[in-house]
């Protein structure tokens, strides 16, 4: 596999430089209250969420096959390692600092070494009533862990029911400063997202601009409770100073026995995230025409991880929310992210104070209204019309994220969807087939106007043939066979066999058997080339004690110049 | 559910009684050997295979659907009996007796709620393969641990590999006399099997006679060994003496705490005893042209283990070679098991000493000898040849229960097969069709002389789409696209797609805005009566930037009308 420089930097244009500036400024406005609030969420001091910034978004620029994706700080992640390593370590420690770094760095690995080999498939097991509902639930969840902050009490928990407990109990010493402070910057950003939007709109400016400026709520929110708190004399939690300068790249300092036991998290943040970036990518692939390649996306975000984790960082991976900002405000190519991460760097070197009259409650405004746009009912509510059962997966994925973890809701998200494959595919449905008079044409005596023969039955079977199901088909066949006592011939029209495994095989020689004690021939029709191609080898065709037929109409032909003709009818 | 006396006693033949009555000689002949022998291997006292002879082949005669299955002590239960149970007591001791008690009432316990629940389609998760290597594995694990009664040494071990191990280990100790003592047993049975059967045959004996004649050969060693051990004063360990009469019914006196944490165990007993007891009734009514029911066999299969469960017996299951004699000897119906544990009842009433002399190593060779007869390599040959994936899960389980363990062999076994059922369907088969120059036939262009349209692509889809899939077929559809610029329609051929899930649906919203986007619209043909249903209550039809066509055909014919003529071919 060759690597070369990415096309964007072989092949730039002049042209594009003026839209990738401005749009990076739009990334630089969005990364800077994202990466303080997500290093917030994620249990990490703010710094990391600007290092997790730089990094990570020069990694995907050079690898990633999106122009437009911007990599980074997200919630999805954060929330993760918050989640997996508060259980082994306590968040805002140091200990907890290497451990995150650490999960970053492995899963970034793993998701390397899964590009590498192809593996990207994997990500294929996690089915969209998974995804949605993993994620639906991750937002409740992400949105109950701010609650304190925006409070201003401390106060934990694994699962949202005792976080829920703890929020309770720890009510009464609710800081009335936070809770203002809060309310203020809630009410700010919705003035200025929808207040705004309406004045731009009634001033004629274009919408997309007036999208934008709308996106700028965060920082300018940031900005007046920063002034607010430093001229107010407020007493809220605030961020305070950042250690000075750039903290060089090192592997994290773990105790890396632990963080090797945390391997199903750092698989499910792997996998996760891949499955969460990809479908981004996707999205802003379709609207530009461009292609996206799931198993060097699955790469490029490995080595974006694994620059988080060598620099302090933490998990990272694509956000939708910047991603569309960058689009919108004209980015070309990755350049934008490029010229964004330097500057995060700058704002990191020359840093140090101006954070320190940053309320943390406002962080947690920001992430509350981030987050919220992840509510997306759409996908529940077309489950809940296409197949209830999905949604069953959906839902029960959700709940599992909320009360019991989130590794054990993938898995069980995973689990419940393939029973779901197999129960569905468990027990086919079979049709009677008779013909429609006078034509060639053989359809389900159920729902058309048909005529059949006493002496010959004809089984379509509306599925693959295996081991979950042969059984079922063995017995329905033989149920059929009854209602039809005078059948001679059975004709199994297998065109929607496309796969049958030796189970089957075993089974459709047991019903041979049945059969051919009941006195009856069993027949095969319209058997697609790789499942004839087995059944030849296999040595079955030679033991058929019919035929194997091209269409169903030879097969009526054929038998019934073989059999006495007085049955016709 | 009704439950009335059963069909056989309801209806009885006087004409049936002799051939009944001679069955049942049969039966006792081979349950007198087995019954001890099973016991032995399932770390059982002797009595306990005599008292498994009877309650449950009783209550399977009255609850039963098969007329000659033989329900009692067998080697699969018996060896799966002593591996879970051995984990936790040791076999040969009160506190063990009890437990394994336990497990055969609650096994049978557990197939009779699942029967009357209908839920005996969790048997269909044990694929052939899956089944076939836990028997060939079981066979060689029993033989193994009839080696250290074959040699009259102590041996234990959970595994072969520790079981060789000890083996090796205590090879010194071996007793002389119960090493001659076994070949003399192995000698024989081979001149009963073999030489009694060729002299049978030169005498011109009826064939089925003399076969009837060769089972008797465990019985008749059993009588000569004794004698040989009675009068000769061979050193060798004995049954010895048998409790005297009838020990009640009573729960099972163990530590239930512990059972219910042996529930893996207790699953696996009862579905594996249930697919090979329901695969050999079902061999045995192929052959009798009857019906067995799975249901119905799974709750008289509960109530016979629940019956050995009461008797302090241990879990039993229907006996290949037991039931095909049965059936050799003559039997019409259930009376022939009846007579037989009347039988067993006289034995064990009567018995005391009659085992005193009767050497522990002639069971071992009875045991090897029976189980020998499980080792049948034709599905693993079989699988070879069809397809190797099969044949590796087959192995794959076969060396689990030889090196790990019977339950986690039978759960690797289940996801193994599960796992190879997705992957096959993970990739499925694309066709790019063409029309058969002058018909309305559309085939797989690679495979058939095609005419084909630039301006329209028809695509086949040869498998179900589901979330495992859906991403594949996004890309390979794609694929395709790009190999043909000039598309203006894409025809989706849906006909072997009996079933698409939510995930799939969104797929094909997210492929229509890809080709939507490429000026391509989307086309669909041959949709199965129940996904058309659902795609349009999806509201997905609706948003179709193209149409659904009844044939390939007709849409074909459609879209030439719809576009410019002068794409014609």
């Amino acid at each position: 596999m060759k690597w070369p420089l990415p096309g964007w930097i072989r092949h730039y244009h002049a042209r594009h430089l003026p839209h990738d500036a401005i749009a990076s400024i739009t990334l630089m406005v969005l990364l800077i209250p994202q990466g303080l609030a997500y290093a917030l969420l994620a249990g990490m001091p703010p710094q990391a969420g600007l290092y997790a910034s730089i990094f990570p978004a020069l990694l995907y620029a050079l690898a990633g096959s999106s122009a437009t994706l911007s990599v980074g700080p997200a919630a999805l992640p954060a929330m993760m390692t918050v989640i997996t390593v508060s259980a082994v370590a306590t968040p805002f420690t140091p200990a907890y600092f290497g451990l995150a770094a650490a999960v970053a760095l492995l899963s970034g690995l793993l998701r390397l070494v899964l590009g590498v080999l192809r593996f990207g498939f994997m990500a294929n097991l996690l089915s969209q009533p998974v995804v949605g509902g993993f994620i639906a639930g991750s937002a409740f969840m992400i949105i109950l862990t701010q609650v304190p902050n925006l409070l201003g009490i401390p106060a934990h928990g694994d699962t949202a029911w005792l976080l829920l407990l703890d929020i309770a109990r720890r009510l009464p010493m609710l800081s009335r400063d936070s809770l203002l402070l809060s309310l203020g910057a809630f009410v700010m950003v919705l003035l200025i997202r929808y207040g705004l939007q309406a004045l731009l709109h009634a001033l004629k400016t274009p919408a997309s601009l007036g999208q934008l400026l709308v996106k700028t709520a965060p920082v300018i929110v940031m900005i007046l409770a920063t002034l607010v708190v430093r001229f107010g004399h407020l007493s809220v939690k605030t961020i305070g100073p950042l250690p000075q300068g750039w903290q060089g790249m090192a592997l994290p300092d773990a105790d890396w026995g632990l963080v090797l036991h945390m391997w199903p998290a750092i698989l499910a943040i792997a996998l996760l995230g891949f499955v969460d970036s990809f479908s981004i990518a996707q999205t802003l692939a379709i609207k530009r025409r461009e292609n996206v390649s799931p198993d060097r996306e699955l790469m490029a975000l490995g080595l974006a991880n694994m620059g988080a984790g060598l620099t302090g960082g933490f998990p990272v991976s694509a956000s939708f929310g910047r991603s569309a900002a960058n689009e919108m405000a004209g980015a070309k190519t990755q350049l934008a992210g490029v010229l964004a991460a330097f500057g995060m760097l700058a704002i990191l070197l020359a840093g140090g104070n101006l954070f320190v009259y940053l309320p943390v409650c406002v962080l947690g405004v920001t992430i509350v209204m981030a987050v919220s746009q992840m509510l997306d009912g759409s996908l529940l509510k077309l489950s809940f019309r296409y197949d209830r059962r999905d949604a069953f997966v959906y839902l029960a994925t959700l709940l599992m994220v909320l009360f019991i973890g989130v590794v054990q809701a993938i898995l069980a998200g995973v689990v419940l969807s393939l029973a779901l494959f197999i129960w569905r595919t468990s027990q086919p449905h079979l049709a009677r087939l008779g013909r429609i008079p006078g034509t060639e044409h053989y359809r389900n005596v159920l729902r058309y106007q048909t005529e059949t023969r006493p002496d010959i039955l004809i089984i379509r079977v509306d599925e693959n043939l295996y081991f979950a199901n042969i059984r079922f088909v063995q017995a329905s066949v033989i149920h059929f066979l009854r209602q039809h006592p005078k059948t001679r011939s059975l004709l199994l029209v297998l065109s929607s066999v496309n796969m049958l495994d030796v189970s089957a095989l075993q089974g459709l020689q047991t019903l041979q058997a049945e059969l051919q004690a009941q006195g009856v021939s069993l027949h095969l029709a319209e058997v697609k080339g790789p499942v004839m191609d087995k059944l030849q080898q296999s040595g079955f065709l030679d033991k058929l004690t019919g035929s194997v037929h091209l269409s169903i109409h030879a097969a009526v032909q054929a038998l019934s110049h073989a059999e006495a003709p007085d049955f016709m009818i």
